[in-house]
């Protein structure tokens, strides 16, 4: 055997999300692209806003020297800067760009923040359903991923956290805007989680650190405000990207924020540049950096995606489905009208409509339907939908 | 204490090359950049090639939609196509799309290959003088490295490597054209490379994989070839990237190409794309994988280099200084007119001339010179190092 041990096993367990993903494309040669309804990925079908072309036409055309170059690790000065300047005003913290280190996405920025805090087996506590790609980048860094039922209306489970926390728990990750529900955490059970966590900072004698994984901030619906961690809690980190706030998930840009207040900051912050570096990412890709800096504030139209999720839901609750309505992000995630989740996204693809079972979300029982697509997809796909839940329901 | 115990110690011990290119910045704020002699960073100076701007500015101009967004792990398939016809004929190896993965550059590449083929406790030779950042890599990857001491002329020591070989080696590990030498290792050393490491399969019963992480092939001076370890050993692999040949450091674009007739490939390609995900990189820079997929084969002008290395090597020669002129990469390698090699250095950087000790290549009693700058930089440090030699040499 050639790979390492671990891989095997990865390799058989791997991404539901990517697994449907790959079947799809798959089925796009054998039917044609039109004729697929891949509600896979959270790929943004809504185009970067012209502004980004724009600045991204003007950096490319300039003729400054060393453009495409190595820059510190942390990334550009500037980036950090504007970066720093416009986030620290939303989150209403003061951040300076010594707070800001600018990452290949939301995912690099998590790999490199586990690698940092993490002693071999020390402890993640993840709220599900989740990401269920948490899991590797937690054992990259050799810690164990503890995870953690929500309530029935995907919030919070404040006590279960509680009981979920050991003498080994060094973080506690969520994501809000939630991948696959929608879900956003309010204000007071993010209050609830900082007493919870200064209780048990008492306890243990040791600082729990809070991580929000938030590159969906930008995407809400109805005003839906995203309560800032920053903000509530003084060892909190943001993990960020303008994968889906830009729709720029291949471009891979994205950044951590540290709370200025938190404990060991400067050795935290030195720790995440170091393995900005040595994890191989060394830097965020130049170019994309300098572009962001320019058009910070800048999103994409999510009347787009808001329109979209009226059509599903509407579409799906008059056939019979079982949702609560997304607060954010571009995902519903609702109920299997049978049990096994699996062979009803199977049922799915048979109609060549492509779906994740909630499994894959550590959530059984439910699916995660991905509307980042064109409304065309979402209307021609009702029929095979209308028809999976009925043929389920006999 | 916040940070894992091990960062905390990498922290202290980590790369001469970014401590003075961190030091450099901070004496550019001092005496202008023009007034310090920053030959610490491997950071190209020469601008990419035009067809490399203009390709850039035509795809960033199209109209295509998701042209930024998420593709499958591994990359665009026109990309890979595109890279494995062009590496293929240059290795004169039959290469397919499926023997490549687009990666972050190579220092990327090289992390998700040591997670996918080591298991805890596994070794990974690597000849010296070397970038030392390999240490950090195989760390990531719960590996062990073993550094083997090349000769005096930094060509390979074949009996060494051969009794530094463990039941536990999983990958010799070659850097070529060398930094920080400067040295290609030849077609004869290569051959015997091959006949070892089959020799000690025999004896082990497991493979030993060659890697070459070679990011410098095509900067190579006086027609010197680099021998392809794809056309010499079986189980070979190349990680490489456009950082050197286009220019492009900061941009993190670079590959992974497997021998095809590598033993269990299907399982280790499987792997590798895996941890392109899961180690938070996802996918190599969509617009960058678009960019490199047109302009294979364009590189440099390399004769900037020449020149550079020309007046630089002409220079300290008549100073005095003792080194072997390289065949390849903007480094050069000198002996330290006295055997603490930090402490010149640091009498170097009191001139204002900023490069690098041997220590940190694990070769003390040299330093690097990174002759990738302007040729001013290069012609009027020299009286500084001019200065600095007699100094030291009363």
């Amino acid at each position: 055997m050639t790979v390492a041990k671990k891989v095997r096993g990865f390799i058989s367990q791997s991404s539901w999300i990517r697994k449907m993903f790959e079947e799809g494309n798959v089925l796009k040669k054998q039917y044609g692209s039109d004729n697929v309804y891949d509600f896979s990925l959270g790929n943004p079908s809504v185009e970067p806003p012209v502004e980004f072309k724009k600045t991204l036409m003007q950096i490319a055309g300039e003729d400054s020297s060393g453009i495409h170059g190595y820059m510190s690790n942390a990334g550009f000065l500037d980036t950090r800067k504007a970066v720093a300047e416009f986030i620290g005003r939303e989150h209403d913290v003061p951040l300076s760009a010594d707070h800001v280190i600018m990452t290949c996405g939301a995912a690099g920025a998590l790999n490199i923040l586990f690698k940092v805090f993490l002693d071999p087996g020390d402890e993640v506590i993840i709220p599900t359903p989740c990401f269920m790609e948490y899991r590797f980048y937690v054992d990259n860094a050799n810690g164990i991923a503890t995870f953690v039922k929500s309530k029935a209306d995907f919030s919070l489970d404040i006590t279960a956290i509680g009981n979920a926390i050991t003498e080994r728990t060094k973080i506690l990750l969520i994501n809000s805007p939630n991948n696959p529900t929608g879900k956003v955490y309010d204000e007071a059970s993010i209050r609830e989680l900082n007493e919870l966590l200064e209780d048990r900072k008492k306890a243990y004698g040791r600082d729990i650190y809070l991580v929000s994984d938030e590159p969906y901030r930008d995407i809400v619906y109805d005003n839906t405000k995203v309560p800032s961690i920053l903000k509530a809690y003084r060892n909190s980190v943001t993990a960020s990207s303008y994968s889906k706030s830009l729709s720029l998930a291949g471009e891979r840009i994205g950044y951590l924020a540290v709370n200025p207040e938190m404990t060991d900051i400067e050795e935290i912050v030195r720790g995440l540049i170091l393995y900005n570096r040595t994890l191989g990412f060394v830097n965020a890709p130049a170019l994309m950096q300098r572009v962001i800096a320019r058009i910070q504030g800048v999103k994409v139209d999510v009347e787009e995606y808001r329109r979209k999720k009226e059509i599903l839901c509407n579409g799906l609750s008059s056939i019979g489905y079982q949702f609560i309505k997304p607060e954010g992000t571009f995902y519903l995630f609702p109920k299997t009208p049978i049990n096994d989740d699996i062979e009803f996204v199977r049922a799915l693809q048979k109609k060549r409509i492509l779906t994740v079972p909630g499994s894959g979300f550590g959530w059984p029982g439910y699916f995660r339907i991905a509307f980042c697509v064109d409304d065309a997809t979402i209307i021609n796909a009702m029929a095979g939908f209308e028809e999976t839940f009925k043929e389920c329901s006999q």
